[in-house]
């Protein structure tokens, strides 16, 4: 396989650094090719502007609609352009980072506002003009992982723990930004305690690493339900007679 | 009241420029005082990095450590520094973005990131060694308003929309940022449809944040449970007494 590897930490001596050239190891001797992106070690600018769509001073910035001007007329900044190729070249992506805020580090957040363009990540329509999203979209057949430390212990970001659950931690990432790109995402990897993680911790952890990058290619993707497969009406709700009488994040499990 | 408004759209001319103006305008009618951190203006850096902290160039980087520390040692960068002491000034918090990617815009994500430091937005204790957070802190006695714009409809983003009820996806930063760090989040105002909004439907709006803004000293905050309240043992679980037999972000409203 083909993996596009995105990691956001400031530290080349961190935890996470030894999880991702662990990774990255792991990739080579199984065979795999990979690219990496390090936002920190590239200096990534996390922050949209005009000058990605490279705009007339005088026009009025509208984000969706520039974006979506700028990719077609290639005027897109070429940074931008950069991780998009990477992207399209990748049948998997690997995205590691600390959680900070109940959320992605900046610089990973601004990653996904500056690359996935209006008619790249979304505002895709087939000839028929329906919207292709959840499920299907540029990115569509490809996959993603997502590997995240948090200095919380486990017990704390379970289904009733005070953090909330890690699973709905991440829906606005695995549901609202993979899955809506089209990229199935796959249990995410988490990695807890991060701040008080011995040899013993580490090793365990490394080895995990290594068993999920093994089964990269094979993990059945956490089951999202397709826009366009009947599940949600014209108002895109889900229709009443499936999760009958639930609501949260995960009535939109098929 | 003392209110920070923190703005973070790229574009003066856009709707969102329009209802901050709107919004202080009423501020002022209204008696009170306010500052405002206009991100994009300010040129705000949203990344966590080493020189935040003023570190040794040898020394490794650990975030929370290193943040805890140089805030202690009054190392901490200006610009950060400048951010707590407006939040130390005000009683009200006003965060107003447009959602992209179901998360923040990375410039305001990074304005979390780097101005809720340990010691100042987590990591903080009473005499005994008691952790307060989550209702308790800093900044407890405050309040916090997210006012935002969002491009698809509103039954979208309902309690069985395809994009995940609007509650939940702003769970992270209404829970486990502002009421985590003491500040008590009012219901957020959120406008959708944003990018189709005619004349009428931008009146309507203006009125509404207006509404909002004189409430915005009594309004009820959304009434999240406290971490040290006895709603959670010792391993930060709701006792199963409560919500009985629930699950979900919603348990964590008592």
């Amino acid at each position: 396989m083909k993996v596009l590897w995105i990691f956001a930490h400031p530290e080349q001596r961190s935890l996470n650094a030894s999880l991702r050239d662990e990774g990255l190891r792991a990739l080579t001797e199984q065979g795999h090719e990979y690219r990496l992106s390090d936002l920190y070690a590239m200096n990534w600018n996390p922050v949209v502007s005009r000058e990605d769509y490279a705009l007339d001073p005088d026009e009025r910035l509208k984000v969706a609609g520039a974006s979506a001007t700028a990719l077609t007329e290639g005027r897109l900044s070429p940074d931008i352009l950069a991780e998009q190729e990477k992207l399209i070249w990748a049948d998997a992506v690997v995205l590691q980072f600390p959680l900070w805020w109940y959320g992605m580090p900046a610089i990973l957040k601004g990653w996904f506002d500056r690359v996935f363009t209006k008619g790249f990540g979304y505002g895709i329509t087939d000839s028929g003009g329906k919207v292709l999203r959840y499920g299907e979209g540029t990115l569509a057949g490809k996959r993603a992982l997502a590997v995240l430390t948090v200095g919380g212990r486990e017990s704390a970001f379970g289904p009733r723990g005070v953090n909330g659950d890690i699973q709905h931690t991440l829906f606005p990432l695995q549901h609202g930004t993979f899955w809506y790109a089209g990229l199935a995402p796959l249990p995410p990897l988490v990695f807890y305690s991060a701040d008080r993680m011995g040899e013993a911790e580490y090793s365990t952890a490394a080895k995990e690493l290594r068993r999920r990058i093994e089964t990269l290619g094979t993990t059945e993707p956490v089951p999202f339900r397709t826009q366009n497969g009947g599940d949600y009406d014209e108002d895109l709700v889900l229709k009443p007679e499936l999760a009958a009488g639930r609501t949260g994040p995960d009535v939109h499990l098929g």
